[in-house]
């Protein structure tokens, strides 16, 4: 159901390809989100248009609203929002567990409460739920510690996500396991075992990029890139800025998700190879050119800063996705520029000329 | 440099085509509004797609903002926009005068205060405005007062907008004229004329759709169709639903322009041939298939009306967009039907099945 092909490798960094139900999908691979059914501002025409490989969803937000029997009578979220390139589902556990940590959690069930309603969910109906939304990919339960975590914390939420993974386990379903234990080295080797033990599909590195140090981070990716198999696609989750990115290639990530270039873009930000900018800055206000010089992407083609800029001050909302799609093929071409990187053995030299540019 | 060939007519309908520095339009022809510089949540190349031949935006919000030298910097409206159909702008009188009606107004110029700051205005400033933005063809600034008006503002509106128009005529631009007079057939009649005395490219009827009856606007449309030369474009200003629209047509009317279809798509309006429906509403939680039966516009071949009803719960701003395709459309055929129907003699027919099927 679910293929991984390593093609090439530099040192740690890997290019390949993920096929799953037919669909594929070229690693370093980032998937913008599209948390409630819909990358947001943009259409699943866009995204094509784009060369969007993979989106992501949650199934937390899509129980909330629509529900899930709405998206599974409708055909699952392919037909849903007609889109024919791959989807992972989330499950959700980063948004029911912040709420009440550790409050009403135990190794059988989470409860939560959500506009006034409660509702309580065993680790397999969540992903019994994924799995009616009709995803090519879901995503294990996990427990996420807020950061900082004592130990003791770290501890138990290693244990609790070792048991919730088996109890995700399902052998007809593409499932990745999501590995935790902070930036404490042994209890994140732990929990990488734990799920290579466990045996899924794919492994992801949860719990990261909440508050931590780069530096430990990074740290624990090399931990993952130790432990993980090399013939299936480790997946960072939520995180997206170019330069971690990089970084994070660079120890052997495949696969990110994050709703940085989406989100920046609606809060005007956007990136340049000299870094971000703020398009309603009045300095961008008689600039004719294009958000950045020599990018190819549909709003640089067509529309100048001084254009996005008036319409940002005007109110008019098409800027926001003029402004997405720009983010988003920035960080699209910066994968596919990786992986030809990659493959020529060359990685580390491009990534530091990009990153030199960039900061 | 503007030419307009009727090719066919059905009594008092026309069907023909209006060509004017090389852009060509097809009329009846429907323009959407841009007001700002552009279609509120589309794209030009969305306009593009759905073949939008003509749009029309506003001197007066443009001068507020950006500015209209950072327009003429960027080359003009159709450089700024990247949109190569035809543009109309509108002198902004409408929302110049509306403010402060008769207080600071004469015929050499007119005052208004915006935003703090206080301005100033001659009829000929206001096309040389206009011509600064670069348009196709521009409008002259005339004197609408408010519904209900008496009979004394009525012929002071008329006589001002005759001397406004002489102002505003210049050989070597394509200028429309604008009738005034409300709904009093011997002011309108003469408020027609008085365009016909000075002189233009075209023919507006200007102060409609402003509350009155239906009954008495089409009535002043027969005026103008009695009055205006058969070899120019007439334009019926602000006006725009369906039912409206062909009963205009009708008339002889060959141009409009309206908010009225992006407008109800921001308001969760969209058009079927059955009528307007609230795509929020919960009965279309789980309708899996199209806004309308039969439509062919993006919107409906692409997306569900489950979809958009789950999106605009959602407050993802992409349903806006899929709204506004759709209605605008949905409008763009209509023109289509009717110049088919025109074209071959059957346009009353036409009218009719559409208004009983509509209403």
């Amino acid at each position: 159901m679910l293929e991984f092909d390593v093609n090439s490798s530099d040192k740690s960094a890997r290019s390949g390809q993920l096929t799953v139900n037919g669909r594929k999908a070229k690693t370093p691979l980032f998937m913008p989100v599209a948390t409630k059914g819909a990358v947001k501002t943009l259409t699943s025409e866009d995204l094509e248009e784009l060369g969007v490989q993979a989106v992501i969803s949650n199934m937390y937000h899509l129980l909330m609203a629509p529900g899930i029997e709405v998206i599974e009578s409708a055909g699952g979220l392919h037909e849903f929002m007609n889109w024919d390139g791959v989807i992972f589902t989330d499950s959700g556990g980063f948004q029911m567990i912040r709420k009440d940590f550790d409050q009403d959690i135990n190794d059988e069930r989470l409860r939560f409460t959500s506009g006034g309603d409660e509702y309580e969910m065993t680790p397999r109906e969540c992903v019994k739920n994924q799995w009616r939304l009709g995803p090519d990919v879901a995503m294990c339960l996990d427990h996420c510690p807020p950061y900082p975590a004592d130990r003791g914390e770290l501890e138990k939420s290693v244990r609790r996500t070792r048991k919730w993974a088996e109890r995700c386990r399902r052998e007809e379903m593409n499932l990745f396991g999501i590995s935790q234990g902070g930036t404490v080295p042994e209890l994140r080797r732990k929990s990488c075992r734990d799920m290579v033990d466990v045996g899924f599909q794919g492994y992801a590195v949860g719990g990261l990029s909440i508050g931590e140090p780069r530096e430990e981070m990074y740290q624990m990716l090399e931990i993952a890139d130790d432990v993980y198999p090399a013939n299936k696609p480790r997946y960072l989750m939520g995180l997206g800025s170019p330069v971690e990115l990089l970084e994070s290639i660079e120890r052997g990530v495949d696969i990110f998700d994050s709703a940085y270039p989406t989100r920046n873009a609606r809060h005007r930000s956007v990136f340049t190879k000299k870094g971000r900018i703020d398009i309603r800055k009045s300095v961008h206000k008689q600039e004719y050119g294009p958000i950045d010089e020599n990018c190819d992407c549909p709003t640089c083609k067509n529309y100048s800063r001084a254009y996005i800029n008036h319409l940002c001050r005007a109110e008019e909302l098409s800027w926001m996705r003029l402004t997405t799609v720009h983010n988003l093929h920035f960080l699209l071409e910066l994968m596919r520029r990786a992986r030809d990187a990659i493959e020529e053995e060359r990685f580390e030299q491009f990534k530091r000329v990009f990153i030199d540019d960039y900061k």
